[in-house]
C-alpha cells in the first residue's frame, strides 16, 4: 500500500512536492478534534543533483534538522520518514476531480497521514461556484478516512474559496481546518469569528502574514519559509503567544522581505537556493521551473542579509 | 479661490465626494511633520433628494454629528464648513496628469486643506511603471504647498503601488504617509519597517483590516465605515492602543461583516444607506451608481443587526 | 462657447488628448442615421517640447496631413481646426458621472462635435453592473444634442461592456455605435449579428484586428496606429472592400506588431515617437507618461523597418 | 501498453475527457510534416448515468456519429475505437512538470496518438517565464515520439503562451502547431505571419472565432461545440475554404452564441446537455461540475433554438 501510495505520488507530477518515503511513518491518533495549532513547512522534495531522481538520503537529513525544531507537523505530498512522535503529517491531496481527491485521501490516510490538505479545483474555473466548490469539500471530507483541512490559495489557481463557503463547510464534523493563503487578513478574521464555537482551525498560508493572522484569531500557519528559516518562524507564534507585542512586530517586519523572496518573487527555486545557505539540502528544482541565476541569488541573500539573518 | 475651487470640484465629477462649502475652512499649521495618526472617514456628498444638487444643510448636519467623534479628521474631495479647529481637512487630488494633480495640490491648499491624498494615475495602467509613478508623486510633492499622502487602490484603478516605490518616496521631505487599501498585510508591514525612521505614516484604507494595520505599525485608518459606524472605528483603534487585545480583536471582528457591506459588496450606495439608519443623511447616490434595491438593504441591514450595530 | 469647451477639456486632464483650438470647426448635418464607417486616427494631443503647452501650429501641421488622407474623420478629446467639409469630428466625452458626462456631450455638441464617443464608468468598477451601464448610456443618449457611439476598453478601465447591453442600447434611437477596443472578436461579430437590422455600427478599437473586425461586420475601426501609418489603415479598409482578401491578409500581417508597439507596448509614447519618424509631429508626452529611452526606441523603430514601413 | 496508458489516464484525473477503450486505436503515419488542418471536437467522456464509470458503449456510439463527419479528427486525453483510417487522434498530455508531460507523450504515442496537445503548466504561473515555457516545450518536443502542437488556454490557466515564444519553437522540427483559445486574433496572425514559411500550423481554440482565425490564416480549429454541431462547424470551414465568405460570415454569426453557451457560460455541462440534444450521448458531468439546472437548461436551449440550430 505503502509502495503503491508513493509511486502513484510520484507519477502525480502536480506540484514540487512528490511522494518519498513510506516505511516509516508513524502514527498519530486522529479524530474531530485533531489540534492542528502551530507552524508546519510545506516540505520541498529533494532531487538528486545528477540523476533527477528523489534523494532519500537527502531527504532524511532534512526531515532530521526539521525535526529538530518546534514544528507541530510537516506538510508533505506524499511522506517522510522517522518523525517523531509527536508530529504531524498533513498530506496534499487535492486533484481535479472529486472522486480523485477522495481515492487519494483514502491513500493517504493509509499511508499514515493525519489529514489531507484539499486545494481547490480550478481548471475549470469560470464553473467553480460557491456550490460547486460546497459539494466538492463536503463529499471529499465524508468520504475522507482523516480530517480534511481546506485550502484556497487563489495566487495560484485562480479560484479563491469564499468565506462563507468556508464557514458552512465548518460545520461538517470532518472539515476541521483551512489554510488560507491569499493573504486577505479581513477574510481570515471573519472566519475566525463566525466559526470559532466549531472550533475551526484557521492557518495562514504564510509567514508574511502570520502575525497579523494569529492576532485574527488563527492558529498557526503553513509557511514555505519555514523551510529554511524554521526556528524563526516558530518563535514567531512563540512571541504572540507570550505576548510579546513588540518583540513580535519587530520579527514579524523582519521575515516579510525573505518570505517575499522565497514565494512571490523566486517561489520554490527561491525556498531551495536558501535552504543550501543554512545547512539544509535544497538542491535542483523540477524543469519546468528553472533555477535562479547567480544574479538572482545574490539578489535573494542580499535580502536575507539585510534583515540579519545571513551574515554578509 | 475658495469659489473657484469648489466649481473646480463640482466640475470633476470623478468620485462621489464633491466640493461644497468652503466658506469657513480653518486652517491648521501644516509641516513636513504633521501627525495625521488616528480615524478619518472619506465623507460622502449629501444630494438633495428632489434636485440632484448638493444639500448644504444636510452637509452641515452630518460633519456636526462627525465633529462629536474623535476622528483626527475629514477625507474629502472638496471641503466642509464648522471643522472644529483641531480636526485635519485632506483633500483627494489626484489626477490622471501630473500637471493637473499639482494644480489641484495648490488649490486645496489655498482652500485649506492640511493635506491631498493623491492616488495613483490609473487609465494607462500598462504604462504606470515603478519608474513613472515614482517620478509622478516626486513632482507632486515638489510643488505642493502641503504634505502629500500616497495613495493605493488597486481594487478601483487597477494600479498597485508598490511597496519599493512607496519606500523610496518616503525620504521625499513633503511625502508624509500612505493610505494603502489594497488589504495586503504584509506589504503594510514592510513599508512600516523600511520607513519608520523617517516617520513615514501609514493609514489602513479600510475599517476591514485596521486592527492588523495597527498591530503591523500603521497609525490609523481611512475608513468608509467611519462614516456610518464612526465612534466604532474610533474606538478601535483606542483599544488597540490601550492594550486591549481581546477587545480589540472581538470589535475588529464584528466590523469586517458591515464593513464588507459598505465597501465591496455594495459601495457607496451601501454607505448612503447605512448612514439613514444611524441618523446620518445618506441620501440618494450620483449616477451611473444606483441606490440598493429594498433587498439589498434589507441584506445589509440584517448583517449590521447580526453583528450587533442595528436592533432587529 | 467655444472656448470653454476647450478650457473645460483641457482642465479636465483624463487622457492624452485635450482640447485645442475650436474656432473653425465646420459642421456635418447630424442625424440618425449618421455614417460612421471608416477610418479615425484619435488623434494626439502635440505639446511644445519647451513651454509643455499645446502647440497649436503643429496641430494645424498634424491635421493638414492627417485630411490629405481618406480617413472618416479624426477622434479628439478637444476639437481642431481646418477640417476638409466631409470629415467627421467625434468627440470623447465619458466622465464618471452621468451628468457630468451629458453636459460635456452638449459642450462637444455646440462646439461643433458630430457624434460623442463615451467610454464606461470605472472607477467604482464593482458597481458597474449591466444595469447601472446601460442606464447610464441611455441617459447620456436622452439627453445628448448629438449620436452617441459606446466605448468599451477593458485593458484601460477594467470594466467590459456586455455584449447583451450593448444589443439593448443599439435600439435607443441616439445610440448610433460602439467602439470596441477588447479584440474577443467573438463579441464584435455578435453585436454586429444581433443589431444589424437596427443599423447599429461597430467600430474596431485597434488596427491589430480591424480586417478580421471588417469580415465579421464592423464598418471601420478608431486605430492608435493611424496616427502614424494612416495611409496604410485606410488601404487596409479599402482592400477588405474590394474583395482583395490576400492582399488585404497580407497587410494586416504586418500591420499586427507595429500596432502592438504603439498600443500595448509603448502606448501613446510609441505613437509619438512613430509619428515624429514619419513627418508628423508627435513631440513630448504628458506626465505622468514617460518618453521611451534610446533603446525603446531602437526596439520600436526596428518593428517598423522589419515589416517594411521604415527603411533601415 | 494500451493498457496502462488507459489506466494513467483515468488515475490522472485532471480534465473532463479520461482515457478509454484503446483496443482499436489504428496508426496513421507521422512525420514532421503531419498536416492537421481542419476540424477537431475535444471529445467528452461519456461516463454511465448510474454507476459514474465509463460507459464504453455510449463512447463507441458517440465516435460513430463523429467519424460520419468530416472531421480531420479527435482530441482526447486519452483514446477511441474504431476511428476510419483516415482520422487523427491528438492526445492531450501537458502536465505541472516536463518530465510527466514527456512520459505521458511517450505513452500516448505507443497507444496510437498521431500528435499530442501540450497545455502550458500553470499551478506556479508567477515562474511561469516566457524561458521556462520555451524550455519546458522545447524538451518536450525533443522526446516525444510524435509532434507536439503547443496549447495555451489563459481562460483556464492564467498562462498566455506569448506569440514570441511560439514563433521561437515554430523552429523546433517536432513542433507543428499550436492551439490558441485566448480568442485574441492579432496574436493568431502575428504567428502565422512569423512562422508560414516554416509550414506552423495554428488552431482556433474555439468556434466563436474560427472564421476570423481562418481568414487570418489558421488551418483549422479545435472546437468544444464541434460535439454537438459538428456539421456546422465543419461547413463554416469549408464555406471559407470556398470563397463564400457571405454564407461563412452568416454562419459564424449564428454559431457564437451557441458557442459562448457550451464554453464560458456553461462549459461541459453545457456541452453534455446539448449533446443529449442532437441524438449523442453527453450524460452526467463529473464532480465537482455540476449539471445543468432546468433553468440552465431552457436557457441553452433558447440560445439553440433562437440561432435556428433547435425546433422550438
Amino acid at each position: 500500500m505503502i509502495a503503491s501510495l508513493s509511486k502513484s505520488l510520484l507519477s502525480h507530477g502536480f506540484r514540487e512536492l512528490a511522494a518519498i518515503n513510506l516505511n516509516s511513518l508513524r502514527r498519530v491518533s486522529q479524530s474531530k478534534c485533531l489540534d492542528i495549532s502551530g507552524v508546519y513547512p510545506p516540505i520541498t522534495t529533494p532531487f538528486d543533483g545528477d540523476s533527477g531522481q528523489v534523494s532519500h538520503v537527502k531527504l532524511e537529513q532534512n526531515v532530521q534538522r526539521w525535526s529538530s525544531l518546534p514544528f507541530r507537523g510537516l506538510v508533505v505530498h506524499g511522506s517522510t520518514a522517522s518523525l517523531p512522535e509527536d508530529k504531524l503529517i498533513i498530506v496534499g491531496a487535492g486533484q481535479e476531480s472529486t472522486r480523485a481527491t477522495v481515492e487519494f485521501a483514502v491513500q493517504s490516510a493509509r499511508a499514515g497521514a493525519n489529514a489531507v490538505l484539499v486545494v481547490t479545483p480550478c481548471f475549470y474555473k469560470g464553473r467553480m461556484t460557491p456550490d460547486a466548490l460546497e459539494r466538492h469539500f463536503a463529499r471529499v471530507a465524508d468520504e475522507s478516512p482523516v480530517p480534511v483541512i481546506l485550502y484556497s490559495v487563489p495566487g495560484n489557481t485562480g479560484v479563491d474559496l469564499p468565506a462563507d463557503v468556508a464557514i458552512r463547510l465548518a460545520a461538517h464534523p470532518n472539515v476541521i481546518g483551512m489554510k488560507d493563503s491569499g493573504g486577505e487578513i479581513a477574510k481570515i478574521g471573519y472566519i475566525v469569528h463566525k466559526t470559532r464555537e466549531r472550533g475551526f482551525q484557521v492557518l495562514a498560508g504564510s509567514a508574511g502574514f502570520l502575525l497579523p493572522s494569529l492576532q485574527v484569531g488563527a492558529v498557526g500557519g503553513v509557511c514555505a519559509l519555514a523551510n529554511t528559516l524554521g526556528a524563526e518562524v516558530c518563535r514567531l507564534q512563540e512571541l504572540f503567544q507570550r505576548g510579546a507585542a513588540e518583540d513580535a512586530r519587530n520579527l514579524q517586519h523582519r521575515l516579510i522581505a525573505p518570505n517575499s523572496g522565497v514565494t512571490k518573487r523566486f517561489g520554490i527555486a527561491g525556498v531551495k537556493a536558501s535552504m543550501d545557505w543554512f545547512g539544509l539540502y535544497g538542491g535542483p528544482v523540477r524543469s519546468p521551473l528553472l533555477p535562479l541565476s547567480e544574479r538572482e541569488k545574490e539578489e535573494l541573500k542580499k535580502i536575507f542579509t539585510e534583515e540579519g539573518f545571513l551574515k554578509s
